[in-house]
């Protein structure tokens, strides 16, 4: 098969159209970056502090005291500003907050600000996102070194723990938000400091230097990035030899604890790699098969693999991933699109094990695995990949936050009853309710990024193909050929609207639609236009010259549908969910009342189901109407009898997108509901 | 209703006969309690030590030293042996080791082994147990205070942490085993150990001085034991004592938390009991409904209440008795009479969360019920209470312990996978084998002591009426009316026999047999008699005069049952499991193969189970060949597709005891079935 390696476009080059979607990139900009920037000032009252600023401060008041023997010193900037620190801000003590990543946190902000400035420009925003470089910039030691941690309580331990404390975790992150500053700004400010940081960290690790990989990944596919953005070798280099080291023996996650131990004078633990499964460091990785360990590392890790194998065209590389991929997305991936079957390390549990009630399915391992998908999107369009990114987007990432961006969960579970949440030891992961904040905060801005860069998700393209793989209404400048054109694409699935529409431009080349497996297509309406029609991995694929008033519209229907898990995963046994489009329904108390798991779909009858928009927590969605069954309990029903046929009354059930479930209050939830059979 | 109070019979009077049974008893006998009389000496290679005898020694010790001013004491005892220690023996140092509950282990093994000698002469145990005996003589301090932690670790820190330290749990045993081995020997020697250690108790605590009471319980019903033994009025009130404290403001246990905090310099907690619902110290007794907390305990406590309301005639705290035994029995109990549904804190779950796979269910709580349950069948004869006793004993009881007797689950599931168990943190409780010992050894000897006992679960009486609770053959020596007789059992299920032939004597009375509900009785068979016959809660009532050849032969069947649980309980949903008389069963991958959670049982078409006995572990049990089905799983199977109904193919599946699981090797084991229907 020809392989068919595709880039996101620029942001700037995909304008998010769609209702929906654009809600969502509104909500990230006008409620959810304004609310995080707050947070990460400290100035939600009732919420988990974040100390991301106080922190910077700190560090950069350390690293003044080093530049001037003690002597306050404000940061001038390339762009005018002197932020840092206003006297009468000055915290009350240096110390370091939080945990040892909460850098990220604001890294992490910053990239979904820049987003938002390349879609949209807004001087306020600007204005902070600049603040907050500014005191970036004055964190960074004069070597390079960037991490408020270390240089808070003691520079000389950097990069001592890289298994465990997160400094180029950190970096990837810092990176991510460098490039999209750039991208937004044009601004070197912050992508200098990266390249410095970046100088410092391959100064001390590479071929024939220190051996040494990061604990938590991000760092790869962020260089990887960085080198494609700069064209600057070095840094393809510096991920190759993190993604090279990871898993080899001795293991140097092994080396770093036994340097520790010697301290403090414990015997040394085997130098072997085996048993760093929880980092993905115990295999080489182009020898893993398994997703393993913390499934956020697992999923950074994978997308900086399919970076390396795209870049590098790198077989064996590409075998991983595609390993990888079937281990994730063929045994461990929740019908939500979440993954992470067990809150013990926040981690992917063993194949087809993939309980409902104590489901981790963090928010950012499926963004994590949103950007897997994408990657290998890039390497191949096929229209597994883009069902699976999909699924995360539309389902486990949109729950991650409140209708009204300012609550969020950072773990996404497909049956949740409040009571049991409230009392329960073994369920002490999982928030009956979405929080204004976590003490661990990576979650929200998280969802902030991802969302603000929705362009990049949408389409790919090559040079000669447009790959539009998400149907989200948009307005896509791309270049075929070398020719521009500006394609318009509308797609209201409510009402079985979905056209191409090319608004400006005139070029030769090849425009692919994916047709989802949920919904059924029977032909096309061409206006002006009789491009060669082919189909491929899930792709429509119209090849042929274009120009303005050029349009495609769609003849096809999208029913609801009721899934069904493998008989290998117990936790589904016997039960259905339903879906329609993109989106995975359940039930929700507000519409069913109490005792959901009393409720029995009748997967038989679909024909009867109905979907209608209504309105939850301000905003339209999709709502299924299903027949089924409720179980009557008989008050004096004992706790064992002998077995009768169940008794049931009909029942119609009430079901809406998971996205959108605990908008109504606390209540239960349920997405698999047992199946009345026969 | 009028009240049958009744009383279990002495051992000497109920001889077991049944081939099952004796087996057992001869088993802990032969097997197990030799096994474990090592294990208390710490001479079991590769197995966790106990440190019972060791501690017991080093306590001695230090009442010695204190004594004599250190000087080496021989302990000269009452029955001629000079037991500790002999200078060879002597161990190393004279630390504590182990739990603080440590003693325990022993008392609940010699109260086993005096129970093997109430009914079976055996010098050699005789020996030992005297051994035992004179430890635990010479580890009494001069005030009566025994307890090896705080005579070895401090004395003047006694009853400073009743809440967690065990004190009064240990004395409970030690009363236990002091009233099984005088009724064993006559001998008064362990006996006057308990008077002098609870007279040291009831010197603190009692009404006007020191308020108190157990933070695991079983003081409280031995006890009421002792007084019942001994006829002395002060352990009734000291018992009364205890429980009347409980639960009462201000809580004793944050009294002793705060005098504690005091000394450390914190703050003090809230002095209001309802923190303590994992020690059932929430409330006051009488006021209880809802059965919580460490299962174990609650079971403990409840065998005192039921007690105390038998003794007192108390109807406030029968009705508090009734309450948890409703709530245990009705909303909290596996199908295998096992309690507790949650590893965390060893605990009762919320009502109808009885998890399979991460079920605690330990073997003690189920002993705990068969005490709970023999209790209130003292107060009333009702099949509800003898069936839950049958059930605890056939199955959770016996599943402890191996059929060699010499390995033990303290964890009893009803669900395994041992591959799951390897790597699943969620199920480090659930060991997938049985264990040779544990550092925690409560279950191998309270099984030995329970077992041992069988004889007074089997039968009760009042003065003019003999209760037959459990189906085992025996011969039952009872007083009617002040007139000796000896009825004789016999009960071979398998083969639908069973008789009560009157022995020997003559007298006037009431012999009550329990039918249960797995048996269909269509007549008797009268032999030499005319009693009238009743029938009364589950139990046939004989009244007449008895001479020897009187006999009752029954006319019954016993057919497979198939048992689903209330749609309440959530993981039990769309299930059933198999029962056959008492035995629940369960299927194995030794017969089943993997993948036991692909079995589909077919309950409708019940008529072509068949019941016959297989050798397991070396001993015939009755095995199950029922009609199912197996999930067809192809191997290109999607992990979620549309729904289809699915596909199976017919099999037979083969279920064996539930008590007699991994009796052949580590594999899979599943209890619940899911049900095919239609």
């Amino acid at each position: 098969m020809q392989k068919k390696i595709s880039s996101p476009l620029p942001l700037q080059a995909v304008r998010v159209t769609d209702p929906f979607w654009s809600r969502e990139i509104h909500l990230i900009r006008d409620a959810v970056i304004p609310y995080q920037w707050d947070a990460l000032n400290d100035r939600i009252p009732d919420a988990e502090k974040s100390w991301w600023a106080h922190n910077m401060r700190a560090a950069a008041r350390a690293v003044n005291a080093k530049k001037a023997s003690g002597a306050y010193n404000p940061v001038q900037t390339n762009c005018g500003f002197t932020v840092y620190p206003p006297a009468s801000e000055a915290p009350r003590d240096d110390s370091f907050y939080g945990f040892v990543f909460q850098d990220s946190d604001g890294y992490k902000w910053l990239e979904a600000a820049a987003y938002q400035l390349s879609i949209h420009p807004d001087e306020k925003l600007k204005v902070q996102a600049q603040e907050a470089v500014n005191l970036i910039i004055a964190a960074q030691e004069e070597d390079g070194y960037l991490n408020t941690y270390y240089t808070v309580t003691g520079r000389e331990k950097a990069f001592s723990n890289l298994k465990d404390h997160h400094e180029l975790y950190c970096f990837g992150h810092l990176t991510e938000a460098a490039i999209a500053w750039r991208q937004a700004t044009g601004q070197d400010d912050l992508l200098n400091v990266v390249r410095r940081f970046a100088a410092c960290i391959g100064r001390k690790y590479g071929p024939g230097k220190e051996r040494g990989c990061p604990g938590h990944e991000i760092a790869e596919m962020a260089l990887l990035r960085l080198y494609e953005e700069t064209g600057e070798k070095e840094w393809l280099k510096l991920a190759r030899f993190f993604l090279d080291v990871r898993g080899t023996d001795p293991s140097t996650f092994a080396l770093e604890e036994n340097r520790r131990r010697e301290r403090e004078g414990q015997p040394p633990l085997p130098v072997t790699a085996e048993r760093y499964a929880y980092y993905q460091a115990h295999l080489p990785v182009r020898q893993m098969k398994e997703a393993v360990g913390h499934a956020v590392r697992q999923m950074y890790l994978a997308s900086g693999m399919a970076d390396e194998a795209r870049i590098m065209n790198d077989a064996d590389m590409l075998a991983a991933c595609e390993a990888l991929w079937r281990s994730t997305v063929h045994e461990k991936m929740y019908v939500t699109g979440g993954v992470g079957g067990t809150h013990v390390g926040e981690a992917f549990s063993r194949p087809y094990d993939l309980p409902a009630d104590t489901a981790y399915s963090e928010t950012c391992a499926a963004i994590g695995l949103a950007f897997f998908a994408r990657r290998m999107l890039q390497l191949q369009p096929k229209a597994e990949y883009a069902d699976v990114m999909e699924r995360a987007l539309y389902n486990t990432v949109l729950a991650g936050m409140a209708l009204d961006g300012k609550s969020f969960f950072y773990v996404n579970p497909l049956e949740v009853d409040p009571a049991a949440c409230e009392t329960d030891e073994r369920l002490r992961h999982v928030k009956p309710i979405r929080q204004k904040w976590f003490g661990c905060a990576c979650c929200p801005p998280n969802i902030a990024r991802i969302v603000s860069s929705l362009g990049q998700y949408i389409a790919t393209q090559s040079p000669d193909t447009l790959y539009i793989h998400l149907l989200i209404g948009s307005d896509i400048t791309v270049r075929l050929n070398g020719e521009e054109i500006t394609v318009r694409v509308e797609a209201d699935l409510k009402n079985a609207e979905l056209s191409l529409t090319v608004l400006s431009g005139h070029a030769h080349g090849t425009i692919t639609v994916r047709e989802p497996g949920w919904m059924t297509v029977s032909g096309y309406e061409l206006c002006q236009c009789r491009p060669h029609i082919t189909e491929e991995n899930g792709y429509a694929c119209f090849t042929g010259d274009w120009k303005p008033g050029d349009s495609i519209e769609w003849n096809f229907v999208i029913v609801p549908q009721v899934i069904a898990a493998s008989p290998l995963v117990k936790e589904a046994e016997g039960q259905v969910c339903y879906t329609w489009g993109p989106y995975v329904f359940c039930a929700e108390e507000a519409d069913n009342g109490k005792q959901l798991h009393l409720l029995r779909a009748c997967p038989e009858i679909l024909n009867t189901c109905d979907m209608e928009e209504q309105e939850i927590g301000g905003l339209r969605v999709p709502v299924l109407t299903v027949p089924g069954k409720r179980v009557i309990v008989r008050p004096d029903a004992p706790l064992y009898a002998p077995w009768a046929p169940t008794e049931t009354e009909d029942t119609r059930i009430t079901l809406i997108p998971y996205f959108a479930w605990n908008n109504r209050g606390m209540g239960e939830m349920r997405v698999w509901l047992p199946a009345e059979q026969g």
